[in-house]
């Protein structure tokens, strides 16, 4: 599916839509890599497109909505690779399912995930974060990425509210600067795509940004994972408004790191935490 | 492996052979459940178990130490069934590796899991929490939990420092009394058994325990998954001395709950951290 189209037609894409992620005739679910603009800038695949599949592949197969999803990213595609996830429902019952699925290209093994939905009855709640105090994003500047290549980024709109997004170049406009701390705030929407639980999928994946702003230094990272836990079943945004990115660094030791991180609406409603392991290193120039 | 042997020698464990893990002919790992003492208190397998028993197959897949792993139950077993572990190395590299692993009985699915291990320069490094501000176990109420029937719990010392164990019944002394918010603190230890990697892993099974502290009510919780993530090679601690557990519940909402946590070491080194979704419920009595 042409990524442009929906644009033109005024209402948003789903996220599947987005990707071109279709269900096929053998029970998989598969996207074509037809051009960057699933990659993460370097040329191979987004991360968090991986774990924004599973979603979507495991909620078709249970016919519930995601509670949580891990995604290791044991390979990489690039274009013109295609994607194929194979889904196994390990577990299922009226109120929850496990499943087990598999990212292949070809014959290699690119990604594995474990995740579960649910439906199911609330007898309890509480939600204990609280939503950090933020300028608002009209008052935030814009991030602009003047990248060689077309990618993931040319969908995702970024304003910093603290700290430095540490993917970006050094002299990108908009970057913001090192908090001193391991904590980034950032706002983040993607227009015409409907903010759905498989976009903060997508979103999370800016999480391990913090990595650099707590370094104060550019950093190579690469994921290893990418895991989501939703707060409850999240409500489409038809309206792409802006969603509230908050992280943390928690430890880089060893030659890894890990972030940790929550989603929220503007509203102040949790959406969601996140969590990534990752290689961590000085770029080798 | 008879699990009580060691103390007479006057050694401690490893974890893998408290657990009775061993090495099969074929590749695989496998453990036998002989009796309740590798159980959670309700008679079937404690989910730590599951966690642990991934990280000592995989390293020993890889011959590198643990990064990071996560576990789903999508099943249980209890005694005498056998828990044969398969290992998957889906990515083979000098500096980190990536693997599948999966949890079998019989031809039963039990468990499902990923991880990393690695073995990397370390050129960054940065650690951004400290550790909280806590009583000594010394000067904390022993927890002595009265049970119908052996189990794990028979192997691990607890001592509230902060809050109320969720897991202990409400007659329990030493069960604490509810925080008033969301954090616990304790302190736990398994004398005769080395605290490795492995034996952290069966300790961040307890951090759910924060949920019953959150809601000040005895909660249904049967966990989804138990994830965990290392600052860097765990030294094995031969003496077993007490490791502090903070635990923290970020949402309970839908019927299922999130907690997060740390592990550290009595002298403040911060040693991994751990998250986990599980179901929450009233229970119906």
């Amino acid at each position: 599916m042409p990524l442009a189209s929906s644009s033109d037609m005024g209402t948003p894409m789903t996220t599947a839509e987005f990707l071109g992620f279709t269900a096929q005739a053998d029970g998989t679910h598969a996207l074509n890599m037809t051009n960057q603009l699933l990659g993460g800038g370097s040329g191979s695949l987004f991360g968090g497109v991986g774990l924004a599949a599973g979603l979507i592949a495991l909620e078709a197969a249970t016919g519930q909505a995601p509670v949580y999803m891990t995604c290791q990213f044991a390979s990489t595609i690039s274009p013109p690779d295609e994607l194929v996830i194979h889904t196994e429902v390990l577990a299922k019952g009226r109120t929850a399912c496990q499943g087990r699925l598999t990212g292949t290209s070809g014959d290699r093994t690119i990604l594995a995930l474990l995740g579960a939905t649910g439906d199911r009855r609330e007898d309890l709640r509480g939600i204990w974060r609280t939503m950090p105090e933020v300028a608002p994003p009209e008052a935030c500047e814009p991030l602009q990425r003047t990248q060689d290549s077309d990618s993931f980024h040319d969908h995702a709109e970024v304003r910093m509210a603290r700290g430095m997004f540490g993917f970006a170049p050094e002299d990108a406009i908009g970057r913001g600067t090192a908090s001193g701390d391991a904590t980034t705030l950032f706002w983040t929407r993607m227009p015409n795509v409907s903010h759905d639980a498989a976009a903060l999928a997508l979103m999370a994946d800016y999480l391990p940004s913090a990595v650099g702003n707590s370094l104060d230094k550019r950093t190579y990272c690469s994921s290893l994972d990418n895991t989501i836990r939703f707060v409850e079943p999240v409500e489409p945004d038809a309206s792409s408004e802006w969603l509230l990115c908050e992280s943390h660094i928690e430890f880089i030791a060893a030659g890894f790191a890990t972030s940790q991180g929550f989603i929220w609406r503007r509203d102040g409603t949790l959406l969601a935490s996140a969590n990534q392991s990752m290689t961590a290193a000085i770029p080798r120039e």
